[in-house]
């Protein structure tokens, strides 16, 4: 297998996925009207890990980490901003894609991690696009090559200069060996919808296609002469403005640094905590309820801004879960708890569902439905304990639905004084949190026969107990005391010492039943492919394409069709 | 990479996709009625290749090849059976699935053929269950495990001994690191819709699940004491014949065997010819027109029988493509020519298009289909060349539109007096022959615009040069004389010379635009991650699950999450 991970640079000791606009090495943030502008204009030496150079607009995961911030940071605080123009700082370079030395360098695990963010951030513009009413932009003033042009793809229009020189690129096969990494493939068929055979044609060249072609074979929308760019732009920004669902007036909420805290053994936030096992090999991420009642109308929500209980919850657990995916990998299991008071949690989605024409609470909404789709995607098995003290109502019950399994205690446990543990169901258990294939979990959950689900709908606001919750079909396995410890302890033992590749596979075919979307197929069909690639000698062997890349020397394969 | 394809048996040169009923080793069909049984007794000493033994109703390509067969045979063969009765010739046992030492001494290349081709037989069950009224019931008398239950997944009906044995299992994970390979893990959520949790808990437990919790779990139909079995089967076996669609009169058409004689440099059929250029890793395969008109009346076609010339190329093109597919693995390219006259191919298509409600007219339809979705998961590259003399017309046409590109000739060569070449569509290119995606390549094709199919579909019947071709989105690129030669030859180096896995993965990608399928599910994301899989050095290391097993020693495994 290809490289050892290398160090990270300036001494950091693990990938912190929290920064903010005053930190950006490679992306700058403008604001004008209702117009962002996100430069993109990366620095060579700010490479997240020792050993290479940011050339020619190429990035890493650190590059990515703050283009996510920018995108989260324009939903909350930039109520006013309806369009994103995403240039680039360079000249007559667009974006060239993923650092191929870093790539090359890096584990086969951090180079399946880093596509799992960026895809997740690309999938962030389209989101952003649908349901916040931020329309994306981008200018592609020169070279859009791979990870660049799939930049470009993810947004919702693409100015592209008409200069003989300007054009966009997928050249990862006959350059690299490897797929497009980030939802490429997928989004020129399914979103641009360029013929297959066009598109097999473009993939496989490695200058790509520049003018009318371009726009013709639908891979651009435009193409402008260099002279009219600016005012094209300007002219698109302002069209996409006047379209914007958005409102724009409102009061930004900033996004304050996180409280937080970590050492070897876990993480500590305000309402979320994380103990990690390194022996049991597994990471148990506690959520407390709120402790006080959600304020009497939208203002008091404004004036709690980052520390309103759902929005402060949903970045913990964000960034618990980026966390343990990149920085602790020999974790094989994640194991949710909760604690509080479960009819706190009620009050507050009864809070977010009375106000969710208010577009900060839209925005809390679908954030909670992209955490909850980190989830889904973590391949880390996923475990729900519902037991005494435990508040998973509503939107924290959603944690119950995304587990692989659940297990809940029937009753209390003996010289335990708390009342046996009950799940509640809410309106955000049936709409608000699709997965990233389209369905609720619930949905998911009750394929065999849809009446489960009008019959669960039905007990919302009902507290069940764990005969009943196991009844409904809500949790795998209702326990009591007397079998809990030991079905548990060897459930844990017997996961964790499977293979971490077949619990991978097997996880990420089961939690997806049912339809696909545009989405679902960029995480399943073309991540599995791309994962299958990276462990290829052709890839990343010692001859292989990814590591001959910029030697002079030409790469080797094994030509045997598989 | 674990092992090398060990040697043939019995001195063969190449595996065979040709058997019938007289040699079968490891099946007996036995038709009594409208019922047919097909007993699987596999020969322990009879596998594929040296070195392993087929214990307990384990499986080799070899057993699949007559399971598919059999499968065929009964389809043409035996109009009046209405139901499939799928048993097992041993005693508590129904199937262990692949043979693990067959599959762990066995190259990447080799296993992920032969899930391909097992895929495809299951899929065939079902083909012949929704189209031609043959419904499928198992009888699962012991243990059904891994690719045992798999098989019993395709079945329309699964009828299980309560006996306190017999159970259905699927222990990949956690017994050999790798997952279920046939569709298992698809199936079991997508077609038996087992919750989610379920099929967690399940897919890890290397014992399986028997008796109650099997039917309650939805993982069988029912459960049957064994003194009651027979009597169950043959009552099911009546209830299904009585709603079986199929009308069960008309004659039986023989497969007879395919005219063949392969050598080192191609293959020669009666309609269809393979050339082998092994320097420039080339297989051209050329189909001829019928050399007469199609019979008067479907009387004709029963006394034609297996010589019918639709019937016959969907028989020869099938072979070829799985004599390709497995026997060249250095082939890197499918080159589809055709030659003859496309006028009496269109008679064929009238024919079959005004003759669809009969029985075998059907069978002959949805066989075509079958060829062609074989294609379209073929992983090698799929080129169409349309040139003077060339007869691309209705059915045959589809070979255009599953490539992953297509040349046609603008006007004739110099020194040819042949007319320029044509494309002539038919009412066969706009429904019989849907992708396993549900859309038909043309619909595939036109995802952009929708007016584009119409605009096609306005077309039937008139001959459509190079240009006209072109512009209606019908071809990739229309090239005169003089760019002809250069284009194409740099076109065939330049696709040749890339890595092939870069291309299987891309090329999985861009075949298989807008919506899924179970089918397509399981071709695509199933078998990606089962790739995957089948290159880790935790599954096919030395110290990996499938090297080890059966050793007495555990496997050794790397427990990075990735």
């Amino acid at each position: 297998m290809a490289g050892e991970d290398r160090v990270l640079a300036n001494g950091a000791k693990y990938i912190d996925f929290q920064t903010d606009p005053s930190r950006y090495r490679h992306w700058k943030l403008d604001v004008e009207g209702d117009v962002a502008t996100l430069t993109m204009d990366v620095d060579e030496n700010g490479g997240l890990f020792e050993g290479y150079q940011l050339k020619l607009n190429s990035y890493d995961l650190g590059v990515d980490i703050e283009l996510a911030d920018a995108v989260q940071r324009l939903r909350f605080e930039h109520p006013e901003v309806k369009v994103v123009v995403l240039r680039s700082g360079k000249n007559r370079v667009f974006c060239a894609g993923a650092n191929i030395r870093m790539l090359a360098g890096s584990t086969h695990a951090h180079k399946v991690n880093f596509c799992k963010f960026t895809n997740e951030t690309r999938n962030g513009f389209e989101d952003s696009s649908e349901n916040s009413g931020q329309k994306f932009i981008s200018v592609v003033n020169g070279t859009a090559a791979g990870g660049g042009y799939e930049l470009a793809l993810a947004t919702d229009h693409i100015i592209m200069a008409d200069d003989g020189a300007a054009a966009v690129a997928l050249p990862e096969v006959p350059l690299l060996a490897v797929l497009p990494g980030t939802g490429g493939l997928t989004r020129v068929v399914d979103k641009r919808k360029v013929r297959r055979d066009h598109a097999d044609y473009f993939c496989t060249i490695e200058e790509g296609i520049k003018g009318k072609r371009a726009v013709q074979w639908r891979l651009v929308d435009e193409i402008v002469p260099n002279s009219k760019l600016d005012a094209r732009v300007a002219e698109r920004a302002k069209q996409f403005a006047a379209a914007s669902k958005r409102n724009g007036d409102g009061k930004a909420v900033v996004l304050a640094p996180l409280p937080r805290t970590i050492d070897d053994n876990g993480i500590r936030y305000g309402f979320v905590s994380v103990d990690i096992d390194r022996d049991a090999r597994i990471a148990t991420i506690s959520i407390a309820a709120p402790d006080a009642p959600p304020p009497a109308g939208i203002d008091g929500v404004v004036a709690q801004g980052a520390s309103f209980w759902p929005l402060q919850v949903a970045r913990e657990l964000d960034d618990a879960i980026l966390h343990l995916r990149i920085n602790e990998l020999g974790i094989a299991m994640l194991v949710f708890k909760s604690h509080g008071d479960g009819a706190q949690v009620l009050a507050y989605d009864a809070f977010l569902e009375a106000n969710k024409t208010h577009w900060l609470v839209n925005e809390i909404r679908h954030y909670w439905k992209r955490v909850l789709k980190r989830i889904d995607v973590t391949s880390r098995t996923l475990v729900t304990l519902v037991e005494p003290g435990s508040c998973f109502a509503g939107t924290l019950a959603e944690l119950v639905f995304a587990a692989d399994r659940s297990y809940m205690l029937i009753g209390s446990r003996e010289g335990d004084n708390r009342a046996p543990p009950a799940i509640v169901l809410s309106a955000m258990n049936f709409g608000p949190y699709p997965m990233s294939h389209g369905l609720t979990r619930l949905q998911s959950r009750f394929q065999a026969d849809a009446s489960d689900l009008e019959t669960a709908q039905a007990k919302i606001g009902e507290p069940l107990d764990a005969e009943a919750a196991e009844a409904l079909g809500l949790v795998t396995f209702a326990l009591d005391d007397i079998d809990w410890d030991d079905e548990v302890r060897v459930f844990f033992e017997e996961r964790t010492s499977f293979s971490p590749d077949g619990l991978t596979g097997m996880e990420a075919n089961l939690r997806f039943v049912g339809p696909e979307t545009m989405e679902s197929k960029i995480f399943s069909r073309l991540t599995a492919w791309q994962n299958w690639i990276f462990q290829r000698p052709n890839a990343v062997g010692e001859q292989g394409a990814l590591r001959r890349y910029g030697t002079g020397e030409r790469p080797q394969f094994d030509m045997t069709r598989v």
